[in-house]
């Protein structure tokens, strides 16, 4: 199993069994995740922005508009940067109020952006854009035009210096609560995708794609 | 309506109207959300932590333990920090790949983390944190000792620079987009609780309790 180099930035010290550092737990994570947080420094002020993004191979893809603030503040100054990305995936409740937590499976990666200026990667990266939210979607929608590739910013970041943390299982309280008349146990949280909610000003007689059933 | 003021840290100026600074919705967004991120500098580099919270009041509370390496730098420190959440409430699927989007809400706090001495306060963060994870748990569950409050660290942060994003409704497409006979509209996404699952090691006899169901 292919791991991450653990780093002084990487290296998880509190909870230290949480630590994951290999490929396949840190790359499903991404993939799981509709969005992720971008922390980067100006002046020494930390500043965050959640935003979609997609994991091609080693990088990960955010994109945006190139008048948008914040992209061309991270193309311009080659910040050093911060992407976290978090699955809750259940309430873990204890028998005391101490050992109370959440299941969850998280990332976080350091780097610099990279402008993304060749093409065919360009391209890609948003055509998995569109696949990432919804799978077949790319063959049905009008592509983009000059205009619109134009406007489209897209910065890269390399997963090399990453990490993942990972909490799984039921509770784990002290050995003398156990005996104790409390429920202890897990809620699992899964995100759901509800009925999907044609747009008003759908064209009549256009029907929901195979792809949203 | 109360406002936060308009700072130069949050004023939102790529897409202006989706920046929202009335309490209402901020506090809304903050009591709906099950995790922050945590954003932090350490020699120039960004630091982030996702972690659960509370908000009470004015302010925000996140606890951890006292061997927490990031809870000790925030406190000894005095970082400037900034704190995001992010709810993701659906896919917005456009006509043209350019204007797929998504529906979400999202807030940014500036501000110091505190540390939290007063043992009341103290206190009430912790048995607001087990209620905010499911209502009507405090009541049940073993109470922390002193032991167990000594271990444990809470640091709040004012909710006073602070603005959200939102973005609500259909797609927006352009004008000759919308003769298309492409689907458009959103798939909206809610975080689901699952049935609640026993810890295997559940004192036999012990009933799920009434606000699980």
């Amino acid at each position: 199993m292919e791991k991450f180099p653990i780093t002084d930035k990487t290296e998880i010290t509190r909870l230290a069994k949480r630590g994951v550092y290999d490929k396949e737990t840190v790359y499903s994570i991404l993939d799981e995740a509709l969005f992720c947080t971008l922390a980067y420094v100006r002046e020494g002020q930390p500043f965050q922005i959640p935003t979609g993004f997609v994991r091609i191979g080693d990088k990960i893809y955010v994109h945006g508009s190139v008048g948008s603030f914040y992209m061309r503040e991270l193309r311009d100054r080659k910040h050093h940067a911060c992407v976290s990305v978090t699955l809750m995936d259940g309430l873990v409740l204890a028998r005391s109020a101490f050992h109370h937590s959440v299941n969850y499976r998280s990332v976080v990666i350091f780097g610099e952006p990279q402008l993304v200026n060749n093409k065919e990667e360009l391209y890609k990266a948003l055509e998995f854009f569109t696949e990432k939210m919804c799978r077949g979607r790319w063959n049905d929608v009008r592509k983009p035009t000059d205009n619109e590739w134009k406007e489209t910013m897209v910065l890269s970041f390399d997963i090399s210096e990453a990490s993942a943390k990972v909490r799984t299982g039921p509770p784990k309280d002290d050995e003398e609560d156990y005996s104790m008349d409390v429920w202890a146990g897990v809620v699992p949280l899964k995100i759901q995708h509800l009925e999907p909610i044609a747009d008003p000003e759908l064209k009549i007689g256009v029907k929901i794609p195979e792809y949203l059933h």
